[in-house]
């Protein structure tokens, strides 16, 4: 039943009838210290070092902070863990383990005693996007780190806990001679997670935030906020979530958000907030229902709508809150979403019709245009704006805005939006709320934005495709699956964003495989998650993860 | 994205663009204290009861036994989780909260006493198929529940407490007025686990029994081995494991077993083995590479296949083996599995050929029901083979054996199975690996087996279908996800095999939606197993659990 199958000799297809053989173990045996995503430029060598967690430190000899001090006791705590699991299987077979096990190896190369680090400029306070996330990483018995920020330390400093392994009894942790020149592709690699359809628990936001430096993720994408609940505690509006949360504890306080953009910072991460207007927000209108429009069917009012851009306490009420929300926020960017307007409830309202003559419209687009631009000005000159792709689609004049695109997996209307001037972040092929019975990641894999670009199309600038985000709505996750559902398949889009383009994939959407070494990695990848307190799922089939 | 929509006036589409009028809060607002699966005749009154823990009691008027009073402090746990939550809310609003709260209602009786539980027969020791599930009831200040057996009792335990619900402000339990009268409509009501293509461990399963004591299942079919690993830990045999486990603590042994099966009968589950043969056995063959077929492709060996039909050793194993596993399931039944047998290996080994012609064989389904005649003799007298389809589809004569449908979901199959006489598990619209985006428990809840047969089929005895089985098939969950991939969608098949029939479902297969109810007590039902400890995924979008 659904089994996995190895065809060995794929033209005998033609002679005789094939025959399955199924080997036992692992569909895809785990690599041992591939780091995910990719490096841009690695030699790796047969020689190899122990590391004794005792005998081994990480030392500063260039700037430091806050940042890399706490950096540096986290990656303690994950080279202890590893060396647990080791230390349980030691202890199992006390009696048959040999010592000295690696003393006739002859790639063996004795133990590695510590990791020098050094950052050649001040460290920053906040990651931001096209911050610097380069790093060298030399692994011998004393390796070296060096970067230009603290953010290519961060980076670094995971890809060398990633070059850890078990050796094959699971009884020593190793790793091997490496060299690494590393960056990544796209500045903005991001998850979007919505706290509006369920409730996630700030605890395992945290959660995520750990995965997502496992996976070199850079941006939190926040949606806060939409029809279902208001979980936004506002300080200047606290009926907003009083009244519009699933319940009064479930909340997002001031302490709260600070805690996680704090945490987030920590792990150079962005996080990026999106209060999404004027759809999408029938929770606010539970406290507020002035600034919703009232919708109409057959001259009878059926229910409340998006917002009211008539009204001038739509927009007094939006531009206080915006403020508030900037000063939790250490980020230039707001999204202010902007998707999905039920542009015809506007046009079943006698008022708003009547506000449409009066100020010259005459298409209910002409009035979101209208919104937006009232809109977009309350984010203040240090604030730039992120919008969905209607906003775009329905001719909203939108200047410096990015447009984030989720409709459409064709190529023209990224190419319409770049040569506007815009620049653009990719989603569309990367809805995880889409699922299949197993491996979808693979589809994710097969997808790079700047290579659905065909090259007749020479004169859109690519760097302008920023990067992209893999979007978990929350209809059907909670606390409960958003981790095992989120994880690994959003390594993959990771992946695809930082790592070297694949040459082979030029026009190849959906066409090519990813190579084998992807599946391989991909195992090794979720155990290490797993290891490591996410609870990804299986990415490819029959296999198990050696945990503590 | 994604949303999810009321629209009020399904006219209006044809008159004007209708428009989308999304509420706030939850989609589908969950029940208070109703029952999941659905009994079979129920009065609920409007008058109520408040149950505090301190003055409750369990008390028992007719035989008792081990099983009784396991039950009963299971459900003193369960209803004092439930007062947790309530005491929580009251804590917290301390200040606020009047006193005597419900004083003035009229439908308020004031506090149940106690359950009066009365069995009327001993206990039995062991659940087993047509197992007496029949419990009667009444719900007042002092409760009854009789049976005739002890399983009823605890079907009714577990009624008892899903009436129970939080008031509105989550500060009281209160439980209504009732009278029920329920048993099952099939007698078969499983889950298969695969602990094979992924390793799941012991706490786990248990998990899992607790669930589906939650959703009154009585079989847990555990599909132990597979061509992946070896689990299961033999006294006989120890390098089956040893050699072909994952990992040689990857195993279940015998006291596992044994706490498995108590926990599952204290619970009134059968545990029923599987160990499929000849196919799907690649695992026994890290081993005892001997009991495998060598196939051929073009004279050249690639591989190991399906066992070795024409070897003695093959059964000598076999017989061996499955003696000392009935050792250790005190369960009637014994799946022998049979499918997906590779027989074109078979065909390309010369040894196997010459031992057809040997034996007057002219096709290698002869040689497939030559072995299951050699293979089921081995259960001896006192056990019961269950199969897959295959092997009453490859014309393997039968006599006696159950046949687990899984392939076809078309009448035609059933109907000629029934007609051959043998009784039927039903599991083919219900694989749980086969995954959509969310609420696909409501393809699950269409099917209902003894509905799919035609009228006109008069002849065929529809009680020949014991029940069904929900397959959660093992290649992409493990311990990370298996808890919210099986759940809440295993509690749709629970429920067909439990309640009443639907009327207008027949013929209906795939045509009518589950009535709104069904939606509204699985979102209750969720979040009851949520807060016993199950991570149930959420079935239908947006909403939210109270839990501690």
């Amino acid at each position: 039943m659904l089994r996995h199958v190895i065809i060995f000799n794929a033209l005998s297809v033609i002679l005789v009838a094939s025959i399955i053989i199924v080997e036992p173990g692992p569909k895809y045996p785990p690599t041992k210290g591939e780091v995910w995503p990719k490096p841009q430029q690695q030699i790796k060598r047969d020689t190899y070092y122990k590391l004794r967690p005792l005998a081994f430190n990480f030392t500063v000899s260039g700037e430091t902070c806050h940042i890399l001090k706490s950096a540096i006791n986290r990656y303690y705590n994950v080279i202890r863990g590893l060396h647990r699991i080791a230390w349980n299987h030691i202890k199992k077979h006390l009696k048959h383990t040999p010592k000295h096990t690696n003393v006739t190896d002859v790639n063996f190369q004795g133990s590695i005693k510590e990791l020098q680090i050094k950052i050649r400029s001040p460290c920053e306070e906040h990651p931001q996007m096209d911050m610097d996330e380069v790093y060298n990483l030399n692994v011998s018995a004393v390796s070296t780190l060096s970067s230009d920020s603290i953010w290519g330390a961060l980076r670094g400093m995971e890809t060398f806990v990633q070059l850890l392994y078990l050796s094959d009894d699971y009884k020593a942790v190793f790793i091997n001679a490496t060299d690494i020149v590393d960056y990544p592709r796209y500045p903005h690699r991001g998850l979007l997670i919505d706290t509006s359809r369920h409730y996630i628990s700030v605890s395992n936001i945290l959660k995520t935030l750990d995965a997502m430096e496992m996976n070199k993720m850079n941006v939190l994408h926040w949606h806060i906020v939409d029809d279902q609940s208001f979980p936004y505690q506002s300080e200047k509006f606290p009926q907003l979530s009083a009244q519009g949360a699933y319940t009064p504890s479930m909340i997002y306080t001031k302490n709260n958000i600070n805690h996680i953009v704090n945490y987030a910072r920590d792990r150079g991460i962005r996080v990026l907030p999106e209060f999404d207007v004027p759809g999408h927000t029938r929770s606010w209108g539970v406290a507020y229902p002035k600034i919703l429009t009232k919708c109409y069917q057959l001259d009878e009012l059926i229910g409340l709508g998006p917002m009211d851009p008539s009204k001038n306490i739509t927009y007094k009420l939006i531009g206080e809150l915006f403020q508030e929300i900037q000063q939790l926020f250490p980020e230039k960017y707001f999204h202010v979403g902007g998707d999905e307007v039920e542009l015809s409830c506007w046009e079943s309202n006698p008022e708003i019709l009547m506000f449409m003559r009066d100020n010259n419209m005459t298409k209910t687009s002409d009035l979101h245009a209208y919104f937006m631009n009232k809109i977009i000005p309350l984010l203040g000159e240090n604030s730039k704006p992120i919008v969905w792709q209607e906003v775009f689609d329905e001719g909203v004049p939108l200047r410096d805005a990015i447009v984030q695109v989720w409709k459409s997996e064709d190529y023209n209307t990224l190419v319409q939006i770049l040569k506007a001037g815009h620049k653009l972040i990719y989603s569309a092929s990367w809805y995880l709320d889409h699922l299949q019975s197993g491996g979808d990641w693979i589809d994710y894999y097969k997808v790079d934005p700047r290579q659905m670009i065909p090259s007749f199309h020479a004169k859109v600038n690519l760097d302008d495709i920023v990067g992209g985000e893999a979007c978990m709505w929350g209809e059907v996750v909670d606390d409960r699956n958003i981790q095992s559902r989120v994880w690994p398949r959003t390594s993959a889009v990771a992946e695809k964003l930082w790592s070297p383009e694949l040459q082979h994939h030029r026009y190849g959407y959906y066409s090519y495989n990813p190579p084998q070494d992807v599946f391989h990695r991909l195992e090794e990848h979720s155990c290490r998650m797993n290891r490591r307190g996410v609870y990804a799922q299986p990415p490819n089939g029959p296999g198990f993860c050696v945990t503590e």
